[in-house]
């Protein structure tokens, strides 16, 4: 047994510029992520998933399920359509409200976000050291949401300051106006416009219409919730920091609902087992998370609070913990005519419930695990690159490599192989010295090596080799599965 | 230990309409199935999965992926975007192709299938006895496809015949236009038409296009397949039989490429695979499994079977065994420009890699499972509902019922109820007689009862009662979660 030098940097020396480049390239060639149809120059911020990115991204979702659905007696899931009937939208308050002022350049045809060209352009006047101006611009800018027509005062705004694309330095501008973040489709049932669709903006809405049907069907009394994993899709404009923020991307959310007048207390529980989670279960580092609760709530909560992760670019949100008092199912008793309240079997009170909502984005996670985990260190005299991950994340959980194929070691190594798949996911790799066999298993995570040797044919042990410390231990090749399981629990 | 009487009709005694009627009331009223967007009168066929039912799809999507990627070291996953590039689907041929006859009624703003209409027709007049009219129109419709304006032609036939659509007897007709399958949506980033794309209406492409990056970044050597799940959308107008077809709906899909020429060889060892897995895996009744053959090809096929299964409606497609040819990767390398074939390292050899494809809808899938497994018949002289599911696909693996809750009964079973659940879904239930819960049971498929009783409270061992049987068996109460876990191995 040897106890290597490991220095562990885990990326804290690089930029983090530089620790985007690497994570982006790292998932591309490994097989985390690629661009989407990639041979076709790609489609605007949308990414496939990849061999272990699949496998990670499930292995992230079968931890939220589990742990939302299965250890809680009063938890169930749902599995909602994508596609919903379009007054949900309405009562939702999507169709109304869900927009984005947008400016379009008549000459190159391209479309802006009114308001971040003028944050844009105050920020360069600050650069550039014309603070006065900065100030100027920042009250004209502040007053226009109190406007009588605020997309007609951003519009002026724009004019009369010059400001230019960024990206062209073209300035061609037709009217600001309202756009809608939700994506329209139209079925083809019926030949005019009442055909409209929208694809989901959030799960959310899937799990408050079905409501009483849950609650009917599994005989759930409050406080009670229903969890779900599903896509939804936003029409953004602003995009980026590659699978940080996507047009079209994947929600974790578990609404819980409660009597009201107990909502605080529910939230306090929903935080606090929360963010163990990501911790306990997904192992990263609680020093990389942040609580931010939001002082300017939205008009349907209460009570707020993100858990926010340190991106290599910056603190974004992971999961909101949202109090959303009644206003969904008060919002859809109104539009659907259907009377939303529960009653209380025991005491006859009847109430519209309290929500409390955990929303998290599976997408943005995958990308704080990823960047969580990633390390450079020096392992026996060696640079290496090295996933962190906790081995139930971990895509590869056991790669299998005989010391050479010859022997009898590359048949044990195969039919070692084909034991441990039968019970998680498991790799094979003869090719190339055991030192770079090792290295390409760091590299995307497998928590354990298993290495086949002259000795192993002699007395049937193998070692296994632990990722971070680049220990070894020797044991009997027959309880290689259960070694592994029992190290994962 | 006692033997019952049971019958087991399985339904064959009842109508299918009569089956179906009961298996959308069950599922409805248990939690497998809701109309989706329910309280606002439901979206045209879109439905969602409640907490059974979405339990028991994860477990036939798990079952899939298991059996797809784990067991097969030269079978990866990967999970692309809904969203592609548009180039793809021109590439693919469902720009051009994948369109429908439709034909509008300008008074009722309904659209129908134009070729639907005619054959609708030819089948009435067969019904009202009129053979000579009904040949004459079945000549006139097959001459539409060979004519120089097909749509025209149907049009003419429509109007000459003056049929009139079948729900609202009005036939205020358009012209006929083809009509695309694919749904459209427009990406905000761009304000004119080249923003448009496309909701993927298959998941194979996106296997496809990554074809050279999973083979790269998973070291792949031919023969090798990728294997995916995912959602796909068609807009369909032909809609129905429940969760059969729907316009947003999940596929399995895995693309195997192979060496042209070993196409056949890897063609049969799929068919018979795949076979394999619905019967040994899933459970179906091997009797209600049929093999089709494809008499008339996809051009882009050179061999195709379908696996049908006998639903209460018909015998019908659940999965696709097609041999594809290198119809797919040489569009591809047409359309994008880059090199798709595969280069042999050992022999030099370079080729573009024919395809074999398996493709099983989820959807339908379930709704065979659930069809497969419904069951009425006479337990201890009581007649009851029963699903007859595999332990493996069944959503709830074990009920833990205390024969009372009083006697540290009910606390004793809520502990086993949590131990349970760290290994599998498990449900609790303390309320009605142990018969009427048995039957809850029963109707949702829960292959095991776990009963606590007084004796349990005293030498802490429980019964196991076997779903099918009803028989019970005494065991340790210790050994509960290991006595399961082997049963459902």
């Amino acid at each position: 047994m040897t106890t290597p030098d490991t220095t562990r940097v885990q990326g804290t020396s690089l930029s983090p510029d530089k620790v985007m480049h690497k994570l982006v390239s790292l998932a591309k060639r490994r097989g985390f992520i690629f661009p989407s149809s990639e041979i076709y120059g790609g489609l605007s911020s949308c990414f496939d998933y990849g061999p272990l990115g699949s496998e990670m991204k499930r292995n992230i979702k079968e931890l939220w399920w589990n742990a939302m659905t299965r250890r809680h007696q009063n938890i169930v899931g749902i599995d909602a359509s994508i596609m919903m009937n379009p007054t949900v939208w309405e009562a939702s308050g999507h169709v109304a409200s869900f927009n984005d002022p947008m400016i379009d350049d008549r000459t190159t045809k391209r479309r802006y976000r009114a308001d971040h060209l003028i944050e844009n352009h105050i920020e360069k006047l600050r650069r550039d050291g014309k603070d006065a101006d900065a100030l100027r611009v920042q009250m004209t800018y502040e007053a226009c949401g109190a406007s009588e027509e605020p997309n007609r005062a951003l519009y002026e705004l724009i004019i009369d300051e010059g400001i230019k694309a960024p990206d062209t330095g073209s300035g061609d501008w037709t009217e600001v106006r309202q756009f809608n973040l939700m994506f329209q489709c139209n079925m083809g049932a019926v030949a005019d416009s009442s055909g409209v669709v929208y694809l989901r903006p959030e799960t959310a809405q899937g799990i408050f219409v079905n409501f009483h049907n849950v609650r009917e069907s599994s005989r759930m009394k409050v406080p009670f919730g229903i969890a779900q994993i599903g896509k939804a899709f936003r029409n953004e404009i602003v995009k980026g920091n590659f699978i940080f923020r996507m047009v079209e991307f994947e929600q974790m959310e578990m609404q819980y609902f409660v009597k009201p007048g107990t909502q605080a207390e529910a939230f306090e529980a929903w935080r606090e087992e929360r963010y163990q989670w990501y911790t306990r279960q997904l192992g990263i580092r609680p020093e990389k998370l942040h609580w931010y609760k939001h002082d300017k709530l939205a008009h349907y909560a209460d009570l707020a609070y993100d858990i926010k992760f340190e991106f290599p670019f910056g603190i974004e949100e992971i999961e909101g913990i949202h109090s959303r008092t009644d206003f969904d199912l008060s919002r859809h008793q109104e539009y659907s005519g259907k009377n939303m309240e529960y009653v209380d079997q025991v005491t006859n009170e009847r109430f519209i419930p309290y929500v409390v909502e955990t929303s998290a984005g599976c997408d943005r996670l995958f990308l704080a695990i990823l960047s969580d985990a990633y390390s450079e260190d020096v392992v026996d005299g060696e640079e290496r690159v090295v996933l962190k991950l906790a081995p139930k994340v971990a895509p590869v959980k056991a790669a299998v490599l005989p010391l050479m194929k010859k022997g009898g070691m590359g048949e044990a190594a195969m039919k070692l192989r084909d034991e441990l798949a039968e019970s998680f996911p498991v790799q094979y790799d003869d090719a190339a010295s055991i030192g770079k066999r090792y290295r390409r298993q760091d590299e995307i995570g497998t928590p354990f090596c298993i290495t086949v040797d002259h000795q192993s044919i002699e007395d049937g042990t193998v070692t296994v080799r632990f990722r971070d410390t680049a220990q070894q231990e020797r044991i009997d090749m027959s309880q290689t599965a259960a070694f592994i399981t029992a190290k994962m629990a």
